[in-house]
C-alpha cells in the first residue's frame, strides 16, 4: 500500500491508497487573477493570506503556492509566499513553479517535508529538479509529457511517468515519493479526457504503485455548470483509483463530491466525517430546520 | 458490446456498455407510501399518471412499475396501472413485483418489450419467471441472491448473477437480456457496500458481459445529505461499469451526476447534452447573468 507522507513543522499528511483523498488548495497562484499577481509583485500577501486561510477551513488538507508572474522575481516571491503561508496555517505545502530557481528559493525556506511541483519527463528537467527533490528530502509532483509534448495516448503518457519513477529512483527517490499527474485534458474539447485519466489512474497505481495527482479543473474548461463536472470527474476519478488532486475547496460540489467518495472507497470509517458535514445541527430543528431538510431528502 | 433493446409501442431504449446511463424512474412504488397505496387500492391512478409524467420530464428514459399493496389484488392493479402509464407517456416499463401472477398479469397487457423485474437466484423462483420473460421475449432484472439470502461476500454474490444467467440461457434467453443487479447494501451500516458494488459492476460486465442496475437510493439509507451520497456513488458506480439504476430523476443532483458521468464516460459526444441543460439562456446575459456565471466558475 503506497503512502506520500508530507508535513509542515507540525502537522503530517498521508497521500495513499488506503488513506482518504487529499484536497490540495489551488487557490494562491496568480495565473489568470491579475489583482494577486499585482499585490503579490508590490509585496502585499494580504490575498494569500486569506486565500490560505479560506481554504483550510474549506476543507483543504494541503494547499499549491505558485508565484509564477510574469517579469518579477519568482524565486524571492515564492520564497516570501510560502514563509508567510506557513505562519498562518499548519498544513503542508506544494511548491509550485516552473522555475528551478524559484522551486529550489522555495525549498530552502520551508519547514517540513513539502511537495515540489513539479518535473516533467525531459532529460533536462528531470536532472535539475530530482536532485533537489532528494537533496530537500521532499516528494514530487511528476507530469506525464516530455520534449515531445503531451501525447494523446494514454500509452505514451504512462511511458513517460514510468521514465520519471525509474529516473527518481536513481537519485535515491522512492517510488512513494513520487505523485504523478496523469494530466487532465478539458473534457469539451477531447471528448476521451475523462476515459483517458481513469485508465491511467489504474495503471499507475497498479503497474507503478504510485499516487496520482491532478489538476482536476482542467477538466470542465469551456463547460457550463463547471462544478458539476469537476465533482463528477473527482468521484469517478477516485473510484478509478486517484489519491489526491489540486482543485479549489471552496465549491462546496466539488467538496461534496470528495466527501461522498471517500465514504464509497470505505475511507470514512461509520460515515462519521459525512454525517458531522451534513447532519442537521439540533438547535435548528424547528419548523425551518424541517422545511430545510425536507427540500434535502 | 453488450445491449439491451427495451420498447414501447412507439420508443426503443438501449442500455448498454457505449450507451448513455439509462435512468429507470422509482417513483410509482406504493412501497412506503401510504396515500399512494391507497389510491392505487381504489382504482384512483391520478398520482401514478402524475408521478409517471414528472419523472419522464426530469430525465427518466423508462420506468419502474410496482403495485405492491398489502391484502389488494395485485396482479390486476399493476395490469391497470402500466396500461394507464403506457397510455401517457411512451417510455419503456419495468413490470415490478415479487409476485408472478402479477408479473404475468402486466406482461400480457404490456405493449412492446418491457423489463421484467425481478427474478432471484432461487430454483423456485427461475422455474417461474424465465419461461414467463422467454414466452413474452421481455428481458430481465436478475438479483443476486438466493435461498441462503444475501451474502456480503460479493464472490458469492457473483456466483448467484452466473447462475441465473446460465439458467436464462436454457430458456433461450439471451445474457444481452438478462440486467444483473448486484444489490446495494446502506453504506451507513456496511461500509464496504460502495467497493462492494464497484467490484462486482466490474467483473459482471468484464466476465459475464452482462448490463447492470440497481436500487441506488438503498446506499445512503440512514445519512443526512441523501442525494449527495446518491450522487457519489452513482457516478463511481458508472466509473465502474453500471449502465442503468433504478433510482429517482425528480433529484436534480443525481441527474446532475449521471450527466456528469455520462460527459466522463465519452457518452455524451461534445457534451452537447450537458451544454444543453446547463448553458445560461442567452436572454440572461445581462449585468445578472454575469454576476451568477461569475459564481459557478
Amino acid at each position: 500500500m503506497t503512502t506520500t507522507l508530507l508535513s509542515s513543522a507540525t502537522r503530517e499528511v498521508r497521500i495513499g491508497f488506503d488513506e482518504p483523498f487529499v484536497i490540495i488548495g489551488e487557490r494562491i497562484n496568480p495565473t489568470g487573477r491579475k489583482v494577486l499577481a499585482r499585490e503579490m509583485k508590490a509585496g502585499d500577501f494580504s490575498r494569500v493570506e486569506a486565500d490560505a486561510i479560506a481554504q483550510v477551513k474549506a476543507g483543504a488538507q494541503m494547499l499549491d503556492v505558485n508565484a509564477g508572474i510574469p517579469l518579477a522575481d519568482e524565486p524571492a516571491i515564492l520564497a516570501q509566499a510560502i514563509k508567510l503561508v506557513q505562519s498562518v496555517t499548519d498544513v503542508p505545502l506544494s511548491i509550485d513553479s516552473s522555475i528551478v530557481e524559484a522551486l529550489e528559493a522555495g525549498l530552502a525556506v520551508y519547514q517540513g517535508k513539502p511537495l515540489v511541483n513539479s518535473v516533467t519527463g525531459e532529460d533536462e528537467v528531470l536532472e535539475r529538479v530530482l536532485p533537489l527533490v532528494a537533496k530537500y528530502g521532499a516528494a514530487v509532483v511528476a507530469i506525464s509529457n516530455d520534449e515531445t509534448g503531451i501525447s494523446e495516448d494514454p500509452n505514451e503518457r504512462f511511458i513517460v511517468a514510468k521514465k520519471i519513477v525509474e529516473r527518481a529512483a536513481d537519485y535515491g527517490i522512492s517510488h512513494e515519493d513520487v505523485i504523478v499527474d496523469p494530466l487532465v485534458m478539458p473534457i469539451g474539447a477531447v471528448n476521451s479526457a475523462g476515459k483517458q485519466v481513469m485508465e491511467l489512474v489504474y495503471r499507475l497505481r497498479n503497474e507503478l504503485h504510485v499516487n496520482t495527482t491532478c489538476g482536476a479543473s482542467n477538466i470542465s474548461f469551456g463547460l457550463p455548470n463547471r462544478n458539476g463536472v469537476n465533482g463528477a470527474f473527482l468521484a469517478m476519478a477516485i473510484a478509478a483509483g486517484m489519491t489526491s488532486a489540486i482543485t479549489s475547496p471552496l465549491h462546496e460540489e466539488v467538496v461534496q463530491a470528495v466527501r461522498g467518495a471517500d465514504v464509497m472507497m470505505g475511507h470514512d470509517p461509520d460515515c462519521a466525517k459525512w454525517i458531522r458535514a451534513y447532519r442537521e445541527p439540533l438547535a435548528e430543528v424547528t419548523d425551518t430546520g424541517r422545511r430545510r431538510r425536507r427540500r434535502r431528502a
